[in-house]
């Protein structure tokens, strides 16, 4: 029996955005899927919306991005998939989560730069080193590659604007590890890639709270959808030509 | 009866590199292929192992890379399927075109430096001109596009360096007008991309000279199937969430 | 009588690096100087050496850059120079600090992960918070400005490479502060810059280790003393004209 | 008795603008100053009012910028001061030309896309050419420099945009080729940098025809005067800490 391989997402927030696109993506794709994130309900929640389509999915909530409760998240993560009679073998990682602070630079208070840096950075690297670690113990699969570890950036991975210093200096942090990791692992086949999300991704909150134009409007507005579309494309890149980094914006972004 | 597309690949050479590899995917993937390229010989050869293979090729022969060639070329490509029962209608083009010099400054000639700027910035100027009026002809697909209009890149696109004067004055010079004008015809639902090459591709002519063991590691060559894949992706991205640049390189390429 | 401005440098260790020159220049250039490092007596050794020159120099060591120290160190600042006869402006500041790690991704461990994150990004946004509300204060000088923060950045600010993960992610993180805050402060004729230091530094411990070829020749190393040169151009840019980045190399580095 | 090193600047136009004001300043520093431009008589004017401030300047008027006419220009230069009691060295030199088309891309004439890509491209090699084949005559000076080479740069050097899309190209290639000659002659001690001039410049035009507001406030435009302090700045650093590229941008410009 073929072995069904694992696709780790950390922030998945309510299954409405990025995170969860990729997860239904996946899944749909043949993937088991491990959610990560911090609110453990909405989790549960969306895990059963996969595995009631036939995935297999299982909720992993954390009460922060610390290095230990990313560790044994992952060790839990292996072993809930232990018992089955193929190998489950975690072959891709996405790092979606690190929400930003937007405030003028004065206003951001010492707690939110820590957070802010905290969660993207040092949460970052505990999420890649567990992700790697894993995919060292994998064999070369069809594409030659133990495993790809995907980060979702944003336009502040790429520019330091007003409003986005904290933020910037945290996605730039994940930008620049990312980098790091991609030349340190490529020659053991390890793919690392990052996107530049570039504009509004209509995501849950989005659809609410926004102007309907906007909503409708596919020519606007990222489709988180799309952005899974990328990331299954980065995981099924081939060894022989591979990608960093690409960005992905909509059709009428100005930028 | 459902409209086949054209591809329009600009420096195809004998086959056996990226443009001859784009053209062979795009085939099989049910596009109809107009070839371009200045040895009219290995065009029309090239041409007919597409279409033994199921294909609609045509070779269209250039002397040089012109505004007026280039013009008179997507003349007759129109002309060649003007007769079916479909419209045919230009959806994606590639610009492939532009061998570089790699010499030390001082030892590179007037006329080097010239043809080099010329086939690559000139002609890629007249190229994505003629694909451009062609795609705002077109109404939108599937996708929500007119077409995409792709741009062969290569390192030298992002650093200068020793020995690369010239071909990266060429380079970043194309670079240039791709990100120009993936902003000024995104709002008109074309797309332009660009890709970044970052290590040596296994062509036609890199199988006989190079070292066999290079040949035959796909950890450390770049196989032009593989970015021929990623032209096609990028055709295929949706208007939601599409990309400008991306790079590709071997597993193992230093970087 | 006229001010003497104040220059505060973070990260001057025993002086004999960039921070140490650019106290030593300014000094002479008439700034008074307030030394912040983390070894309290090599500190107080160098004020000394600066005084004994005619400068006015003090300094001010902190256990760690914490946002309370270095808050605690500006107040302490702004108190040693306010008895005199005219008033003490901080005009300019300096962070310099901010020492890397160089190891396999794998090798690095969590606390030194946070060290350099935390000692790079977020002792640089507590420092430059400080030198903003400082420079706030300030009214236009000759030049337009009310005041000039510098950060001193390195080739792993633009790149991630193998062995850097940790410390490019902080040396970006920093980057990315730096610009946000010129883009957000220029309007208030506040100056940010920020220098890559591409090559390797002629400190006193690289006097006392490295190859004496290496140490004499001028064409292969960065003479701290010139960098400090390239900080006191950009302090004394116009208004009409200002840097946010530059880079500074030694002739002959291979780049 | 000491030598007066020259300055060869190509893009003069009126003396009203960057490379008129680098004139200046350069004059006024000691240099003896070759003026390169397409208009003879406003060459002339310009020269006679350096040298009634006590420089030693003159015209070298040209058609176009072709290698021809810069060979030319550069022989009848260094013919000019032969005749000296001193060695006439040229130790600088500024590429300032290559005025720009702001247009929709497909307003663009295939005439216009060939000037601008030859004046700045093309032009810009030639006179790289002259200029380091003139260094390499020159012995080291004080600064440990054969000569220096600048590029004035622009936004547009950096950003590809809507409007750009010829501009742009050019922009791209020329600095393409002054990081690629940065890199290939750092090691004979030829120093060649880049300054990416961003936002709008003080130019006799600007005063004439812009809104008296900009004009006069400080802190939104280039005064050119400025700039060339730059130029100066950059000519006279050592080998020790040299720069290829900075920026140059008014306090309250928005980027």
């Amino acid at each position: 029996m073929a072995s069904r391989p694992i696709l780790v997402v950390a922030g998945v927030g309510t299954g409405a955005g990025t995170g969860g696109s990729a997860a239904r993506l996946f899944s749909k794709a043949g993937y088991r899927v491990a959610l990560i994130a911090r609110n453990a309900s909405s989790l549960q929640t969306f895990a059963a919306s996969l595995n009631e389509s036939g995935g297999d999915a299982h909720p992993f909530p954390i009460s922060s991005y610390t290095h230990g409760s990313i560790h044994e998240a992952f060790t839990a993560i292996k072993q809930h998939w232990s018992g089955g009679s193929d190998k489950a073998e975690i072959r891709a990682a996405l790092w979606n989560a690190g929400p930003g602070v937007f405030k003028p630079f004065l206003s951001i208070t010492e707690e939110e730069v820590k957070d802010t840096v905290d969660t993207n950075v040092i949460g970052g690297f505990a999420f890649a080193r567990e992700s790697i670690l894993s995919f060292k113990e994998n064999g070369l699969d069809a594409k030659g590659k133990r495993g790809t570890l995907l980060f979702t950036g944003a336009t502040a991975s790429l520019r330091g604007n007003v409003l986005t210093s904290a933020f910037a200096a945290g996605k730039w942090g994940i930008r620049a590890l990312s980098q790091s990791l991609a030349k340190e692992f490529g020659k053991e086949n390890i793919h690392v890639a990052h996107a530049i999300i570039d504009g509004g991704i209509l995501t849950g909150r989005a659809k609410d709270s926004r102007d309907p134009a906007w909503v409708e409007n596919e020519d606007v507005r990222l489709n988180p959808d799309n952005i899974a579309e990328a990331y299954l494309y980065l995981v099924n890149q081939d060894r022989s030509a591979w990608t960093w980094e690409l960005d992905l914006r909509p059709a009428h972004e100005k930028w």
